[in-house]
């Protein structure tokens, strides 16, 4: 998912220096993260992880979420968290499109935060948007 | 949400200087609440999140729900969370409903607190009140 | 829950101050927890938490115990956590009976660790004592 | 299960300066660890629970876990958690048996670690070594 | 499973002393890992953990595995956590294999990530390799 994601920020941020840190599994993602953050100073980082449809990958997920969130609240920087579940869909194809779509809007939505800080999501907010599937729309305008 | 929680605020404290913060999901929520508690020194925050019904997004919902405690916990200041679950009820309307009232309701916590302290609900505990639904009454008087 | 607990420790402890906080659900109360700890220099909390029968209500649930176990880890004081959870009987009277109980004996044993430190509770323990049940008995002597 | 327990220390390791603290509940004993670990300086604390059936109290066992890992974590001594569940039998007497036979042999894991430090402990590992059970030897030799 | 990551570790990085800390249950490998990164200075560490099929053993793996991501916040450093499920097969056979086979790549992956950075592992995100199992191969190219 990260070629998509990078793309993106890229096109968005031309003179951004990106990092990649590649881990054996998700619950690995928090030190890199740490390490990103806090070692190399960068302003920001987004994950992708792969999460397995039994409840073991799910307590998995469970723990990298708390770990992430915890050092966000230490750092006070930026990690979205771009996750793809195996039992979002059975179709393979299906799972690789929601995959690249999330990689994608969450990159925006990152750069987004980086470039215009914590307004710049404001106007979307409450409109049913969703990272993976197509957009749910507004309970209300 | 947030417009109806900020007109409560707005008519209450009318001095109080508001910051928005917008993030792309609820396991962002900790770090903007963050940012806004430490960075901008806001004396509290509320939060809005909107919750899916599967069991990873209640797993999210509790990842940033032990963040935002351990939050409030380093700072000592109240983040007041409030959450609207998609499974709630099946009428869109209906959700539409609690969310409205749960944020406005919430706020006015929010604001007791800020302006009479840890006494100013007092009057109100055990007597059943919910917000986002109607009182359900005391058990016994 | 609280009244009933407070007139344990006011018989028990008369010289005692009590403080209270109200707060708007259970996922307030480790912020609570934490400025009468912390900034009114408590010696101890005992906190009253009414907790719903729906999952999402349990997450809540662990995330306030988690954030007041590590607020106790941090402050090394005792805060008892006093919950009683609605899914415990269908009858309300039942309930409000469980409750007081729960409320008058955790009050006692909070006094009993003040007063007379890590041992005082020594003599009850394996002995199957239950606040808000009658006892259970030991399985041996 | 603690006077079990305590035998075997007090037979291991004669010198040793044996401290009890009871609380009321589980979710207690984090906060009577730390007392233990910083307060008091012990080298070393062993905790003995009793968890019932509930999925409630599987919570609390989980709120506990983390606390009590988060103090292991902060002071770098051992915590050995001896945790008895009211649903691994319904037989009384065998409930009773688990637990003493969990208690000797934790207290024993213990002692060695203490006395030996961090390879007293790998010649047992991957033997299917049970505590609370008969052992159920290893998959291969 | 120690050994077989041991050899691997040993012929990657001959001049790597290696450290060996065994303990009672996979909640107190935390703590152990805290002493071998903290106490000992070790560069990283890998755990191997062996989780039953019950719920509770599901939560004390939640619980160890928070751990392992705070410690990992914490010091910067990798914690490569093997962990075999006993509810994976029933086949005792092909547990050992999944345990094995696991160790041996876990600690490949390790020993890639100390020798050559976050980029090392880079070329096989993606690629659906799995640890313990065959490999499944990337949903696209």
């Amino acid at each position: 998912m990260a070629k998509y994601a990078i793309k993106v920020i890229e096109y968005e941020l031309p003179k951004a220096t990106i990092i990649r840190y590649t881990v054996p599994g998700i619950k690995d993602i928090p030190v890199a993260a740490r390490k990103l953050l806090i070692d190399e100073k960068c302003d920001a980082v987004i994950t992708f992880g792969w999460v397995g449809p039994g409840l073991v990958d799910k307590y998995s997920y469970l723990a990298m979420s708390i770990g992430l969130i915890m050092l966000q609240i230490m750092t006070g920087k930026h990690i979205i968290d771009v996750t793809v579940h195996e039992d979002e869909t059975n179709d393979p194809d299906e799972l690789y499109n929601i995959a690249v779509d999330r990689a994608k809007k969450h990159a925006l939505n990152l750069v987004k935060l980086l470039k215009y800080g914590g307004e710049a999501l404001t106007k979307y907010a409450g409109k049913g948007l969703r990272q993976g599937y197509p957009d749910v729309g507004s309970l209300k305008d």
